[in-house]
């Protein structure tokens, strides 16, 4: 009979016989078909319990190792475990959490806009979170519909109305994890055979998004007044992803008279819509904000996106979009059986961060600010030796970034080299065209600054002007 | 001279001053083209601000109503208003957030499994978070890598070494939100062009997903072993969506001969994958836990996948999946721009939960309670009257539900309209038969029974036996 030996052993007693008998069936010691010895003889034998026996038994059989017919025993089931084997890719490095040695550290950048942990409301959101906690559990229980929870769309459609003049129902918004989520969302819904237009210059990251979906993304030129619409026309694009009120890195507002040609190209047939992804137009630093696209779509041809990610923090995954009326039948029909992607917790706890007034003074108190940088660097620049270099300062009114024309001798790729070995790191508008097609203007750093702290703008514009020198 | 009355006006007068000349505009009552006084006489004209003037014609200027010749003024920029209007689809209701009044409200339901808010360990939930969002203010605004927060992936590791013998490497861990989103995830890492087979019967969500991708769909029928090889060779299946260790709704595991079946399956090809959706693995309430076939596997053929939605809440929009590491590298450069959709404030606040044994003590909580619940509820079936129409009870030793074969003449139908009206929810296995394909079994009953609460099992059995009279 089977003989395992049970001396210290530590584990449960059938566990270990479990694990025995598995390897003796998987190396073969045990042949398919062959009969176990009976639960009590083989208890008697192994001087365990029946109990231990039976259990391993029982084990064995849920996991398939076994069969057992009636009032004949258990017997081994017939296992091929013989698989082609691939050659083993290497595994990847872990993903460094530093940059790599050879790289110098950087000390301070123009190129990124990630809020400073000392700028997130943390009293105030940590205060809402504990009351959230302790006050909302069975809310926080209850499924939240796709689109997100009633009480976070309504203060976000209150938020709207106040500060974008927006008419927007709650039910017109949905809530998702960050804006990349909500496009694709937005392909679900509009269709994987449209063809989805991408402005030029512009953020990588959009036709990236559409391409990973396997989707047609056309590149659209940027004339004076935003995306042309003759282009639109000839490269047959049904989507138009566009930012109207502030563009992407060239700053640009899409005039008046464009947005309504914009709409009036949408209205032409049933597959055309405009994505306005209006990204950052909390920050607009001079005068009101500019309308948007949607507050003069009659046609429900706009899909109004906004994210907390720029106010709050990038690691607060919430963004929202607002579907026109036609749209909405459609995404419950087809969309609505997905679960909301942001979490209860989070969604409550935003919702009353809006309702209660925080986010306006919030967004008040980082315009501010952003005001204060943008006014200290703007300054800065002009007492520096970088002064007679600047040809032209452009998009310094509104959101979190600025361009600066400088005459260099250097190249694009030369500026950026530069400003890595001085521990700098920038952007060029240069990095923002997205094809060959257009010829991209040299010499123009993008400067996003929300990332700076006002006391550190002394030695940016310090390292900036060794780079040009 | 244009006229503005200012009498009352208690928002800035440049604000007032741009609306009333914009909506001249919009009207044509100013044309295009036509020139708008300078600012000086302007200002006189209407009794304000020379300020007020040159604010308002900057805003109208910034949003493209007006352009400006140098030292000539400011004109009015022709404008199409002009767009086709589509008839307007109406406003469907708002989503109910409670069942119509027509539905008989339901008391008790033997059709879900959501977490009763009791369950949720809020205290301790609740000192994590407090703790996460005073002591790691800095990391939680640092931007999670694609995959998810170190600390998280590694305590999962450790976790899944623990509970499952799984020996995986944080990197191979993608966190996300929801599992639903990881699907999309990973059609975006295999392919649009592949064929990905789902169980019949199965969980109706599973292939909604793939469907709303625009990917094809194949429903493979279980044998008694699970998924038919023969069936998926036969329709041209790419991918394999399986739950080998605890199919919903049978209950069915699939035996090890069937796993390395499938594993050789998938090693004949290199675009053959499975998908191991380990769901609720955490439950089984006899004997230890079904190994993964993540852990036999050779090839790196098969992601496994696994969610906090069904641990802790389905509010809480946390899965993961594990990606064989010849997938890796691929993920890193094809879906590593991506942004992680779960916050860093519940990525810090789950990982501390997991490290520190919560996680575990969680789990054996709740693995007693749904015991206890079980065994009364088997317990008052067997009492019941129900107990002579009891054909056969399967399943019980697993997850969440069981399944019960019932003795009557009611057809599925019937008995779903009776417990209805009994205000009781029902599921019957037949319900989760995807395709006209295989006749579904009828008088099988699906016992979800984690949203039950101890004392409502009387009730429930009681309202079931009315039912069936």
């Amino acid at each position: 009979m089977l003989t395992y030996s049970f001396e210290g052993i530590t584990k449960p007693l059938y566990i270990h016989l479990y694990q025995c008998i598995r390897e003796d069936i998987l190396s073969g010691v045990l042949p398919a078909n062959s009969r176990l010895p009976s639960k009590r003889s083989f208890a008697k034998h192994l001087g365990v319990s029946v109990i231990t026996v039976e259990n391993a038994y029982a084990q064995l059989q849920s996991e398939g190792f076994l069969y057992s017919l009636p009032k004949k025993g258990f017997f081994v089931s017939p296992i091929e475990t013989r698989v082609t084997q691939w050659p083993e890719t290497p595994l990847p490095a872990a993903e460094p959490t530093v940059p790599p040695a050879l790289t110098p550290a950087i000390q301070l950048s123009f190129a990124s806009n990630r809020t400073a942990a000392e700028n997130f409301p943390f009293p105030i959101w940590a205060k809402l979170t504990r009351e959230t906690l302790s006050e909302h559990r069975e809310e926080l229980m209850e499924p939240s519909p796709a689109g997100g929870l009633p009480e976070l769309r309504t203060a976000i459609a209150q938020h709207l109305k106040q500060f974008r003049n927006m008419d927007v129902r709650p039910e017109q918004i949905i809530v998702g994890a960050g804006t990349e989520y909500l496009y694709s969302l937005l392909i679900q819904l509009l269709g994987f055979d449209k063809v989805y237009a991408v402005e030029n210059p512009g953020y990588q990251k959009i036709p990236r998004i559409y391409q990973s979906h396997g989707v047609e993304v056309q590149y659209i030129s940027l004339d004076a007044g935003g995306m042309s619409i003759k282009q639109l026309e000839e490269k047959g694009a049904d989507v138009a992803h566009i930012s109207p009120s502030h563009h992407y890195p060239t700053g640009m507002v899409t005039p008046i008279g464009r947005r309504y040609e914009l709409l009036a190209w949408a209205a032409q047939q049933p597959s055309r819509y405009i994505i306005e992804d209006d990204y950052d137009s909390e920050f607009r630093l001079s005068g009101k904000p500019i309308p948007t696209l949607q507050s003069i779509d009659q046609s429900g041809k706009v899909i109004y996106m906004n994210t907390f990610t720029k106010t709050l923090s990038s690691t607060i995954r919430i963004s929202y979009m607002v579907l026109p009326r036609p749209l909405l039948a459609q995404f419950d029909r087809t969309l609505g059986f997905y679960a909301c992607t942001v979490s209860n917790f989070e969604q409550h706890t935003l919702a009353r961060f809006i309702a209660e007034g925080h986010f306006e003074r919030h967004i008040n108190r980082m315009r501010n600010r952003y005001r204060l940088i943008r006014d200290g660097l703007l300054s800065a620049l002009h007492h520096s030796d970088l002064h007679a270099q600047v040809v032209q300062i452009s998009g310094q009114d509104s959101g979190l970034h600025f361009l600066l024309k400088l005459d260099t001798q250097l190249s694009d790729q030369e500026l950026l080299k530069k400003a890595e070995q001085a521990q700098l790191r920038l952007s060029c508008l240069s990095q923002y065209y997205l094809t060959e097609e257009d010829e991209p203007p040299q010499h123009i750093l993008l400067i996003n600054y929300s990332g700076l702290a006002p006391e550190e703008i002394p030695q940016a514009v310090n390292l900036l002007e060794r780079c040009l020198k």
